[in-house]
């Protein structure tokens, strides 16, 4: 019977996750995955599995995604020289047409396919599917959009019919052209929507840093309050994540959680077992 | 009261409509619109408008699109020299990406933003969500294929919940790898998976002659058997519809119309009104 | 294409219906229609085609009808005299007997049969049915009665399973014995109740007049309150519907309008065209 | 104790019902109703009551009735006089329009109020409400006919949301103009569609007599066959009743039973206790 | 035809009970049987067809029982003395098994069994099924528990689908630990978690006394303010069931009875007659 | 970030465990658990893990157990000698007595408290509750029985409620007297009756052996041909679960495996990873 030494370490693990499959099951989690780590093919591999894990044993799976750096590097074959306004990029309308094609025509598909052959049904969407998202432009700043709506029921409705939805993060204006959104905001304003019981961002830094620039003051967990005096002296790719972080669980959800996405299934580690990753923040 | 008399004839037509939404209500009906169409500002806006009808009317209707001139025109763009085996474009792994792009990020988005403009909740798919269609590469075209299997649950769900599914003609492999497919042949095979009333192809002819290049040989009715038949002699364009058609009725669909789609409200008046414009396939 | 201008035509009319079938679609629409209407077969055969394309449309339409002139007509065939205390007509046994047959037992079928003939499902019912209605006698009138209570569950459960409710504005007292009801009242209390979007009173009338026998007055919009105060002088004929339309929109109702029956598909311009026909009551 | 004597006899009886109502619970029982036992207000009290212990426990009851007496009388008051071919009475257009007057317009609001004051919830209809019944003109009778097609959708979602039917016997012809229909045969068709348990007719005689005028022939239980032998020699009210129940019987209705509707109770006693009364008829 | 003179009576007994059942129709009503029921093979049986008559006709029926007698047979066959302390019997691990095994393991499976020969489909649970009970022990008295929370969904589920809990009164403590409560006051708890119509004690004594020992001040109705001022004075046996009672009320039960169980169909009686029999207590 | 190492282990194993829940969520597995395994606690609590995984990653898990060595250990107790007719144990009214109050009234509410420990909405039931088993008596040998219906509504109307059921091996015969009913053959009747994809045997051997006494001869997996034909050859406690192998799997049953219940996690193992424990028998 000793051949069953392994079997028996990996039997505890499995039951190890029961209490987080308890909490979990039936309660939606929104995760937000950067460009960074889909254009990595082991990353996204074992991404997509991690997803797979949480959409199988019960939980209401929905994922958002940005692809900055896909962008960025498609803008450039295209000759368009960027342009920015106190930061943020100034989008015009031949550079969205370029968003348009890559975060819903080349990035989603191919997360869409991932998942499908991790074991789910996922259904890529964009915010104009089903007037998921509506924006307002920004003035200033060409075709970039702050989201002034979320009609959740296309995702209500996916999701009860056990699909995941893998949300493209671009949304039409009133008139119904198109508008960039920050996938961070994006996947704030879908999680405070869906009063989701997580909402995880997965990012390629270890976690949020009390003070810039020192590694050591790396937080574990922190409260809404607090994460909001911070706020000034973020990073500014860690701003929009924290302050989307502030409003969603302001929204209801519950916890808030920016994990290393480079350290392998740290998803899955969080949801389903004792190793904490990264920083979490409670209302 | 005589100044009733346009509303009258107003009264009129809306009346006419009624025997035939008695007919198409709750019925399924596949519309396949080509690339021309949707680039035409003012056509596109005709056709969502006889969609938009036709959906709010209680008919379940699913659009199928292509984009080949758009594709073309990318292509062209991106320096990529078209090469045919057969009359069939060759798409190596470059070629698809640009396909994806166009299809679904481009070309697919401003469809539903159209559709949403007049009034429907349009939820934008590829073959690849929820696993809608699965191909087989056909030899020697690199990334071209032929569709093997159509699951047509994700159309089933969206539309009880009263959503519009907007499909482009792409679909991935076994593999999860996506390829190009034939526009027309894909709605074919899913107007067939649904069991559609009726399959109607908006093309930019007059419908199908019998003897290309005699205008006045445009047939306003066949059955599948004389349509088969006709497949050797069909020109390049027509084919694939019509032996999509010949599959379609085959496989249970009631009618396929082949119309012209640069004329105004085509699909409307074919549907809605005694007039009849291009050509019926009856099984 | 050119043999397609009269099409282009009925096309034009059909998408103009396009906002009106999205705003009313699933929305509650209660119809009175009075037996003139009913006497006049190419009128009612005109009305049946209107009310066909609400329902089928998607619009939850209720009918109620009343039947004056043919309850009249029986009356005096029967050898019954009238008799009018302070305007309102007397009604024995005897005469709720013949009030009772011919509104349940002659025109609520025959419009049943001309709505199922217009490709409905109709279902004839009176107050009696399920307890629809209850009334009180109105002393010194014998047996007319004042509606006390609408139990509209089983209109629910019809227009739910897709059936049209026709009804006869006669109503039980607590103890089950049949009372004649004001079909205008009956309507309002039936719109109220169901919290309709839209009460339609199909009149032999142009509309409201502010003067009464000043054509020139006719009113084509009117606010609950201006309403009100206009009651007094109304004639006898408009006084019920007026105050049923105000206590309908107190109840909720968005709209009321009082439109002209003898102008032919009038309900039908009306929902679904731009043209105003008659008097519209907002709240 | 012995107080409870009388209390003890009844709990017996109630008890007595247990094993009937098991069996008869979510079952479907038609029974037909001819016009004397509504003319007799005594017993249309006790039969109501009956009905309403049936629905009440669960069986989901159709009435079907008729009303031959009534009919009768409001001819002989309009002044037509009655012609007969073959037995059957003429009915010309002057007379359907009675015949809807009285069965629809009086009787059946009648029997509805009867039934809500005994704790249903009933709907009256007729043939024409959402096409129940649709009726043939037999040749040379004017305005009867015979059933050609039962749409039982209605009656299955009024039972469903607990309402109770309550069937007036006449029809439309496809062209949507009423028919006089025979009562017992409208019941049978009816029974069949709905695959009843059981079909009940409530009659004015106490069975049905093995020898026409010998009242010692009585027949406690027959099969269908030998029905069908009984056939020639049986009265003229009784062949409609015995040729329905052997249709009825071949659609699959369980159990035909003819009783004597002037006993008090005799519908509850032969559906809840053992005592046998009048005839029945298997398959 | 006086041959159906005894069946008239019979008929008009069941047709008494036509109001009772349209009052509980759809109704819940609690039963707590005590073991002596259970002990005496005839009432056992009488009482089983009462139960069944009422969850035939519609009540939502749950039963709850203990089995005193039984137990202590049981224990004093196993050689456990009994121990009281402030008159509760102090229960040991020892005897918490026997009560387990008595009550889960042999009462209520009898019970379940005459339920279901008398034409039921009942369900038999104890506290520790689905957590229907948690429980905390009572300090000093061993196993011996008092409730503090009743999670009443499976007792919805089994009723929604046609089912009728048969409860023993065991309830685990939060450790999963099984301890002995009292029936009385389990089925008040249920009761008044489920919003009861009813809650019914059937018992060994004729009702409730208002002075112990003087069989004249039997109360046939009071209020619950009353009882309250009572409880002091209640014999042993009545007051866990007068203070369940009393909390019952509080909780929104409508009625509290306590009848003779000795009396033949005393729940019969009561629920579907005239016939008072035993206290019933009012809010 | 090599704190991770132990983490990514731990992830490595739950993702192993992605393909076999994507099998078997949704499906129907019945485990049929012996006393031996019950009475030793930590086997009983980590058998109670894995079921508690099962079920909580949406297997439809409905669970089995006898009680054999406690069913002897309590009628040692009770001083009832065991008498045996070939081989099988005689059971006399004394003895079906203590094997309800153990099976029903001990064993079964301890099983169902550990389910609820591990997370589990669980609800014990016998074969009598809502006649989910009825048997009939074996001649010879008492109130022992041979299983000859399974009426599994109540399983799948607890299963659809998100409950477990857990099933103690007693079932009433046609009158309602309980019998002792073999386990083994009880899960294998079930799992038939409910189409199961696997019937799991936890046993307290390694598995099926092709020759008994030869611990080489452990068969890993065989057809159920093959094990019809090794019936007669198998020890005393291995037939009765070979024999309803060969029998649910001629049902319908996918696989049916017997495991060695003294691995600790051995479902766990068997059902989420590639570790192969012990028997499995396939059609």
């Amino acid at each position: 019977m000793n051949t069953h030494a392994g079997a028996g370490a990996k039997a505890q693990i499995l039951v190890e996750a029961l209490p987080y499959i308890r909490t979990y099951r039936g309660q939606t989690v929104v995760v937000k995955i950067g460009g960074e780590a889909l254009d990595d093919e082991r990353l996204a591999r074992l991404v997509a599995e991690d997803m797979a894990l949480l959409a199988l044993v019960g939980v209401r799976l929905v994922v958002v995604h940005g692809g900055g750096p896909q962008v960025s590097a498609a803008m450039s074959a295209a000759g368009i020289e960027p342009r920015f306004v106190e930061g943020l990029r100034v989008t015009d309308s031949d550079a969205i047409e370029i968003v348009g094609q890559i975060l819903i025509g080349s990035i989603n598909p191919k997360l869409v396919a991932r998942l499908a052959s991790a074991g789910l049904a996922p259904v890529g969407l964009s915010g104009a599917d089903a007037s998921l998202l509506v924006a307002d432009p920004l003035e200033g700043l060409g075709r970039v959009g702050q989201i002034v709506s979320v009609a959740s029921d296309v995702l209500n409705s996916l999701l009860s019919d056990g699909y995941t939805p893998v949300i493209a993060s671009v949304a039409p204006d009133a008139g119904g052209q198109l508008l960039n959104v920050n996938a961070d905001v994006a996947a704030g304003a879908i999680a405070g929507a869906l009063g989701a019981a997580k909402l995880v961002y997965l990012t390629n830094v270890e976690g949020l840093y009390r003070d810039l620039g020192d590694s050591d003051s790396l937080v574990s967990e922190l409260k809404s309050a607090e994460l909001t005096s911070l706020l000034p002296g973020l990073s500014e790719g860690m701003r929009p994540k924290a302050a989307s972080a502030v409003d969603a669980l302001a929204s209801g959800v519950q916890k808030v959680h920016i994990l290393d996405g480079r350290v392998p299934h740290a998803l899955l580690l969080e949801v389903f077992t004792d190793e904490g990753v990264g920083t979490q923040v409670l209302p």
